[in-house]
């Protein structure tokens, strides 16, 4: 990034490919979109759909030329891993229970993975994934995009060099109000594999949103989870998964912790929200307006700081493509993802050490979310007993 | 009030009395500019300090008759009953620990009681509280001063009237950060009361901010507790009270909620929030923005709803002095339980009945707000398990 | 003020009287608030409407003694100025054409005059209010109340101690939407009078709202202006007074500005914010979040100072009541003028000096409010021509 | 757009050139990543610097052919027009005295022109270009990117199908604080072009940021400019062109407004914003927070409308990628001028007419912008006489 000012040294372009994330995908879009933004890959293959027929449709629809349009994400990782210019990373968009099963595919081939969260559906899979992650020599990057925001890696820094001293509260949300209704018995595909525990997993809210809530406050505070207490529920008649979740948290050293996620509160469209506090300054970041982050030193006024403007670290400089007042939103933020991956992927492809400033969520951080889901319905299921993360 | 465009038809005002509130009390001068604003009562008496001396001085400076200066509550609510245009009614703005034996010589007497929260330093002193106030003719008005709100009225009645449909998550924080550092130990006097058990009770943020929060959305709610989890800690060392609390809870009817209150969350002055989410639509409303409510039917924009501005209801409207957009503030709010009590004390002294939009917390609250901290003092020592409220 | 943690040495209540403001009308309810507020004035007397019977019974609602109730102004001035204990001051709320005759009598028998603005229905008037003013031992007082807010106190010493550098730009603005439709022609009082040129004077929105805009700019900056250019219109058909204007300015010493007031802004309830632009910083104050002000030094993060809070300074500070967190409004504001009144007329009854930091709006400022209404006017007929103020 | 949920039908990419945008040239970059969002641009040609050396090395930078990378736009043009698979279309992103050049020798060629604003230097070569454009069978399209905003756009259509009743009112401010100090005398190039007559033109702020405002407030009410009066000046000592602007405007039909444009205005990075109001609603639209338009009907509350959102009409839901609560910024809404300008070009290609709903800024608007700023010039050369649009 860093393009103000600038056109920037070119390394030629990834050769991406896509599985899942046809016709009727909502994140498959955002994955493609991201990709192309710091224009660091091309699509070039996919296996758009489970259903033959649709993948090749949206294959078509996408320019992929027809030879590298696939059936299944098998044959795709098979062929592409022999043939010349094949894929060197594939973007995983299926639903969750697909995560682990396609990834492996591709690690054991050696093409990078870029995954949507959560890891998987379930903690078996979770650390099967892991294993075959650390057994291959190809990359694994888990897109929590949120933590591609400036201003959460302007915060992130600030936690890290200590500017908030010792961290006492890491409070965490993310309401929405989508599910507030049954849309799912209306066939709406968003909301249909979401409340189904075959693709999804456990979790339903805590899996889908919850695991973004937890990977962030982690991300920012740099601490880790030790142990939750949960109160998890379920509102909607007739759901199969949560779609609300309160719970307590008690972070390695001391700090404690809430965590909201909600899919039934009206009038909350995308509301995550972080706030963390030390014994020196708070900070509050909100992902509807991310372009701000709040910093009030404790007997100091707040500080509204802007993205790329005047008290904007470098951290949060580097992540950032236009000046201050320029409003940069979802798509940049998840770009930042693809482009840290592509900073990792090229310095593979060329032998050299990854810049130690790429940051991008792992492997590892997905076991920890799905650990996190677990753990909730686990607590939820002993009326709320602590249990260890 | 809706002195908007009138003046108002006056009864002769009601003779106050007050018990604490000399100098270096804080609290005390809010309740006399409280009485004042509406006009509604004249103060006349005072035990201002439970040092004979201070309250002699602190008296003569608040302009008191030198023989309606008391050297002790006792002496005040035994000479006021007998004299001929003694109080009618005492404010009782001492520590919490003084509550109950203060506010039992007055009820004893026929001297109505407004008293500041929480009601009293334990359950023990709640209920005998509740007995006395239960066998005196008096009124007992506690002062939960953030129910006096306009748009927290606006709130209560959209619940009430089934706006929102059915309740299904009531969250309520109340964070501040003044005493992120142990400025008790330097004698600061606000500080050094609220952390002292004997003084306090066995809350400490618990009793001093949770109580309100847990009244407030209790009242926009209208939803009465059945169990809490919490987790309430002290961060600040040496501290011998709470100073953060998480709590987890499950209201009768099925709705549930999170309750965060911390004096050690650094950047927030006082901010307390309450956000109400049903089945048809959500409100939030946050204390040091007051003037205004969002509200939110699903499906539908949001709205924002201004004090005495179009869109605000008549509930709003009648504890409203002022026109929208000319902002009434925590006085006013305050103001309006005075005012309300006012009301209640005229009717009685006129030997008529309270007009039924009259509105005031009550002993019973007070009640539960003392049960509440203790709750969650159970359910900490239990290491977060359900208390029954 | 500054009753934070303390009661205040009180001197004997300043004895007051009213002209206007009997029922039916607004701004003399908000004036008998504000005088209660910090309780240094008890209402003793008044000639409350033109219309003696009316001028009786608001005064028997207030609960003025029947032979303090008068019929008009004059009698009250006479009387009150021979009796033992008359009023030392009186608050003047009629509509602008009686302000003028109604202070000569008061000014003249050595009577404190508390007044509305503007000063006066036209220049001629003032010129010689200012002339009788100057010739009075009396104090006069101009509720331009606006400069009671904290914050706009901070931000005037911010700019007076050079923090913002040089000025450069000031920017007023002052939007309602309440006179959007012709509601006077159905007889709504409070619009009827602000419409008529014979009760008002020459300015419509620009007497009623433009001076508040005007004054607060000068207030808060520090400028006088040179000269004005002015675009003055009245959108609603049939209405005989401006309801909008435009206005170009250009101060003494380089510094330009616009103002801008309206009564058709729809959606705008009380828009007033003033904006200061110098050379090393620059300041936000909006009229309906008066707690906060927007500091933003060149080349560093933007800070949101809070009344009473960390980083408010000691001017905010001394008009200030309760802690940062606790907002005050519009009541406290105008009280603030009622107070800073008080101090210089009770140091004028001991005989002593008024403190250098007592701060309240002159006759000569409105003096300057009412040119500026008739170089508006002026400046429009001429076609936007430069006229000097 | 509207790619929620969906992959597209993909027409074969836009073969585009570039004028301008080599290392160092902020727009160039934004213009390029604006073309690659939506995906419907391939960029393949480029004289990216007026220095040949300069616009190689940059070529190179971008992964161009060699051969496709120029000397200078004249070269590219000819050669391009002849070459099989040459460009179909070119961003001209040089200062602003190169666009009537560069763009004639494209147009006049049928090659579709993207031009950054403002149109030309000067209000002569304004009128030549729209000539040489009206003259051509390509398309000119002018990257007033803020038209380009879904709010934008919802706010456009609410006026143009009624909803705010007659307009009254266009408000528009443009302040900035970049040039607040002399940093053009440093080298900064950005700054240095825009204060250097011979590039930017006879309009410094005016012509930078003062079109875009005024831009934007004709689109969004749909209104024409009949006069303004101006009072233009340069608050930086040794500074050649204006950066701050007061501008009083009448449109046709009669309504008024303010325009306000400022690059000296300490504390605002890039805060344009736009308010319209009508005889039955106001409109206030903020691009430092792009995905939300407030909405207030007369009588009723104020609505926040968001992009995407639950109110927000089909005219933002056509131009938005990502469902509202996940922020789009401005790089998006420049993206959208780039995909109507791809609507447009591909339906020449196919012998199509161009759909109706397709929206930007054309050669017309930009003889508009540049009257604009010769207006104000003039007006305020003449002390701020009304001046013809």
């Amino acid at each position: 990034m860093a393009i103000e000012g600038s056109t920037e040294k070119r390394e030629a372009r990834i050769r991406l490919g896509m599985v899942g994330g046809g016709s009727g995908a909502f994140i498959g879009a955002v994955h493609r979109i991201a990709a192309r933004i710091d224009d660091h890959y091309e699509l070039v293959a996919g296996a758009l759909s489970s259903t033959p027929e649709k993948s090749r449709q949206s294959g078509a629809e996408l320019g992929l030329a027809s030879d590298r349009i696939y059936d299944d994400f098998r044959s795709m990782a098979i062929r592409e891993a022999k043939i010349k210019n094949g894929i060197e990373a594939v973007s995983i968009v299926t639903p969750n229970h697909m995560h682990y099963p396609a990834a492996k595919e591709f690690l054991r081939r050696g093409i990078h993975v870029i995954c949507d969260k959560p890891l998987t559906s379930n903690l078996a899979d979770a650390k099967k994934l892991l294993k075959v992650a650390q057994e291959s020599d190809a990359l694994f990057i888990l897109t929590h995009n949120y933590t591609g925001y400036p201003m959460i890696r302007h915060a992130r820094e600030m936690v890290k060099s200590g500017e908030l001293g010792e961290i006492r509260l890491v409070q965490m949300e993310y309401p929405q109000d989508w599910l507030a209704e049954p849309i799912e018995e209306s066939g709406q595909k968003q909301s249909a594999w979401r409340t189904d525990p075959k693709q999804s997993g456990a979790g339903g809210s805590t899996g889908d949103i919850g695991t973004h809530a937890y990977n962030l406050g982690c991300f920012v505070s740099g601490l880790e989870l030790e142990e939750l207490a949960a109160d998890v529920h379920t509102f909607v008649p007739g759901r199969a998964l949560d779609d609300n979740a309160h719970v307590m948290m008690r972070f390695k050293g001391g700090a404690k912790g809430i965590l909201w996620c909600s899919q039934v509160a009206t009038g909350n469209e995308n509301a995550l929200k972080v706030r963390v506090y030390g014994t020196k300054a708070g900070i509050e970041w909100s992902q509807q307006d991310p372009n701000y982050l709040w910093v009030a030193e404790l007997g100091k006024a707040k500080q509204l700081i802007t993205r790329n403007g005047a008290g904007a670290n470098a951290a949060a400089g580097r992540v950032s493509r236009i000046p201050g007042g320029h409003p940069e939103g979802y798509l940049e933020g998840f770009a930042t993802i693809y482009t840290e991956a592509a900073r990792a992927i090229i310095a593979k492809r060329k032998g050299e050490k990854v810049e130690p400033d790429v940051l991008y969520p792992s492997v590892q951080d997905g076991v920890k979310g799905v650990a996190f889901v677990e753990a909730c319905i686990a607590s939820s299921k002993r009326n709320g007993a602590w249990v260890k993360a």
